[in-house]
């Protein structure tokens, strides 16, 4: 089983470093005094200051009508520790099962939001809606990020990238090109 | 230098295969007989069938405004053969270089819009604009893919996940859990 991760603050204009190259996300929220959790793949930075993230979250999550009533969630970044959990979350619904006890996943307080960081994961960015103009339309939801926590180790975690039919993309070497950018953020 | 791939036709509905992998991606675009390409690392995919990606163009770049007015463009799928290509199209501005000139690129005809393909990518998506809803918002942009190339080979290309300061990270090994997904796609 995954143990809980020591984290510490993270600068909220820099959290496009750990969305941006495409890691599959644990989506975590709370409502009416229950939890749940969903595993999400379609998301994008929007801006850094403020730092906004959107999200797909569909009609069909059970997490939905949960995100859109609370206005508020948690995105947590799993690493392969927790590749079991992320397959299993996405592939059940909270409508039937507690996720965070069936996969052994520890809810822990968020600072800024009701709804539970997931105390396993590399990082948890708490959300609060931001803009939901999209929402009815796609279930694409803006939210802004006004707290962040990654791990204190490794800098380079093993991030899942989802490839479709099951598969999953996990990250190879690194390469820098610092010195050919104009200006770097 | 590069060399133009080999393609062959994607089904649409599995687009999502190529970009939610989070790679860096090319956009191409032509507005009154102007031709440009902007690198950009913000999007995301928002359904299956219409096949919607949404991509944050935002208004401080040369594209923004030749998108916005021809309401199309082609996302294109660079590999690490284009390395410096990415880095010098993102760290340059179509309003002062000819892009596919200076960096050795190859526009070829799309099927379904006006904008050029870029020949040297592993894959070619032609977009149209579905929503312009978020455009003045956050220079986001939903659009459909209505054509997509893919090459006939590789089948894991060594693609581009941009980490910020200037570092990129690469792919590494691929694990499947196919067995315990309830429906795959």
């Amino acid at each position: 089983m995954a143990r809980s991760v020591r984290t510490q603050d993270f600068p909220l204009a820099q959290v496009r470093r750990w969305l941006e190259p495409g890691a599959v996300v644990l989506i975590s929220s709370r409502w009416q005094g229950r939890d749940n959790i969903m595993t999400a793949g379609w998301h994008t930075v929007m801006d850094f200051t403020p730092s906004l993230v959107g999200c797909v979250i569909a009609q069909g999550n059970h997490s939905h009508a949960m995100i859109r009533d609370s206005r508020q969630c948690v995105i947590n970044l799993p690493t392969t520790a927790l590749t079991e959990a992320v397959v299993g979350i996405g592939n059940s619904t909270g409508a039937e099962v507690d996720k965070f006890r069936t996969f052994g996943l520890t809810p822990a307080p968020a600072t800024r939001v009701e709804a539970p960081l997931i105390g396993e994961c590399h990082a948890q960015f708490e959300c609060v809606l931001h803009d939901d103009a999209l929402v009815a339309r796609y279930g694409f939801f803006v939210f802004e990020v006004v707290a962040a926590h990654v791990a204190v180790s490794p800098q380079r975690p093993e991030t899942l990238h989802y490839r479709g039919g099951g598969e999953f993309m996990l990250p190879g070497r690194y390469v820098s090109r610092k010195a050919k950018f104009t200006k770097v953020s």
